[in-house]
């Protein structure tokens, strides 16, 4: 009877719990991952966008976004993806953010060993662990990427996201392994480390390459680091520029570069990764309306942007459904056919 | 047998369940919340604080924000109020969030019943459940705040954030029961309602009060809504413009405006709500090296900056721990001293 009871005591308090999981409002969920290359458990914060588990619909395929120091960054970031993701009016298609939490982040992030003196206190010398940046991105590339697409339905279009040091390692990436994501995010990056060696590098290579790769994007914010300029992170801002200078005199990126004013360092991510969101997938964004007389429309502005990506981008099943309903409500009859047979090319087992 | 294998079955998926559950990111719970005044049921998501768990410290009180259309807006928006909260350069305090979800949104925003034709389709009749407000005030005051008052630590200031019609309510509160919150956001506000109403209503609460109330701020952010101005939204501009106008001409609102070039109706809350949070608690930001020759300058910063807010605020246990540890390490000792004081006698029971 004891062990009855222990039983029942037990169940009631799983059930209590269970109950009260379902009344929590979920933002992502954690993995582990273990990194041979890095001899480490990595933890990652997963969001899947709101249609990911529709069953109304078939299931679909996302880009990936890769996001660096996710501890910081994952919630509001995973919440503004799904904001202009919103049908009808999406400026972005649904995508899978990947948060990646840190544990040695300078090891991580940075591309050479370059220690330096506090300026605060001289004893100490910072920076030790650096430079270990090229296994990060391998981990990246050769552990976590086949994790993703083994365990989630992803598109071939992936970006990574990254703030200064972070941004840092994403202008390194683009420089010495373009063709592992499509677009890259840079939010005040570090430009300044190791004696501005970033600005050599994409020296170097546009000497040898003469133009960055196609279709691929970078974004680069900037904050108004006024505060900074009076101590030891003032090469900030001149690096960022002078970063700026060699790529817009080189013309064959598509880049874009916006300076927050009044924004800091620590802060202007939050505005950044908007600005880059919608730099990114610019002509993502089609107009509902159009498509009543021109329903031909919608496939050739997704095929320009397709074109423009350099990765195939389809309309979601559930923007189909939206345009559907638009054209019966108005009676646009001849669309509403035209759409009919559209998504029954796109999605043959419609549900 | 049989039934024990039941139980063990039962057990076993309760116990994955419960694993599982561990591994999800939340980002807040919903609580279901009964109204009398609505004679129905609403969902509440609530996003708590950082710390508001954090057993190392004693238990604070925290503003609330209530965020109106939350099924939109909660998750971006509680990870902002995280992201620009973080210690030792927070921008804001840490606060509770409070998403109300819809039932019926055009009968609880609007302030007055305002039929019209669809212009779409002129047999529609829009807006024919509209003019519910003052019942929907109601029950955020003397239902919702109650609720979140007895079941949260709340400290006394409150926030009120809409978009659109939900923009119109906030500034109708603000005229009517400016009493019941202490700011109000009004993102793109729908004031084109009912032959511009608000505008009326603003001219006639100064014609009567000459003045708005003290310490009380208003936020309003305006898209770029060039697409509306060829449809029947065409006078949301023209609205917003006049009431800034009112506003500024009257000069006795802690009130700011800000245009967003480029941004739509639809997404403009994504940046209008950051804007907002850093121009409602201006002042909050310390500079946590000043206090090193000048310790007294912390409680004078926080005397100012309640003065303002017509709230008594205070530094919160983890910045003083912050500001402690800063004072140590640089070998700051009379401040150091100061601070553990300080400590003391803000929280007397020290964890």
């Amino acid at each position: 009877m004891n062990n009855w009871f222990k039983i029942l005591y037990i169940f009631t308090f799983l059930c209590f719990t269970f109950s009260k999981a379902q009344d929590k409002l979920m933002i992502g969920e954690k993995r582990t991952v273990f990194s041979k290359v890095l001899s480490e458990d990595r933890e990652i914060w997963i969001h899947l966008p709101k249609t990911y588990n529709d069953t109304t619909i078939n299931p679909a395929k996302y880009p990936v976004i890769y996001l660096l120091d996710g501890e910081n960054n994952f919630e509001y970031f995973a919440g503004l993806t799904d904001f202009i993701a919103r049908t009808p009016y999406a400026d972005i298609p649904e995508c899978i953010v990947v948060g990646i939490k840190n544990t040695e982040r300078t090891r991580d992030l940075t591309p050479t060993k370059s220690q330096k003196k506090s300026p605060v206190n001289s004893a100490v010398t910072l920076f030790t662990d650096s430079g270990g940046s090229e296994h990060f991105v391998k981990f990246i590339q050769e552990e976590l990427k086949p994790f993703i697409s083994k365990n989630y339905r992803t598109q071939g279009y992936s970006v990574l996201v990254g703030h200064s040091f972070g941004g840092l390692f994403a202008i390194n990436v683009l420089l010495t392994h373009p063709e592992y994501f499509n677009s890259y995010v840079a939010n005040d990056p570090s430009l300044w480390w190791d004696n501005e060696i970033m600005i050599s590098r994409t020296e170097n290579y546009l000497e040898k390459n003469k133009k960055f790769p196609a279709n691929k994007s970078l974004y680069v914010s900037q904050a108004d680091n006024e505060e900074q300029q009076k101590n030891w992170n003032s090469d900030m801002t001149q690096s960022i520029e002078k970063f700026k200078g060699i790529v817009e005199k080189n013309g064959t990126l598509n880049y874009k570069h916006t300076f927050f004013e009044g924004e800091t360092h620590g802060t202007v991510s939050y505005q950044g990764n908007y600005e880059a969101l919608k730099f990114i997938f610019k002509g993502f964004r089609t107009n509902i309306k159009q498509f009543a007389k021109n329903p031909e429309l919608l496939e050739e502005e997704y095929k320009k942007f397709s074109d423009r990506m350099g990765e195939k981008f389809i309309p979601s099943e559930t923007y189909l459904n939206v345009i559907l309903k638009f054209m019966k409500s108005n009676d646009f009859k001849e669309s509403e056919t035209y759409f009919i047979n559209l998504k029954n090319r796109l999605y043959p087992k419609t549900k």
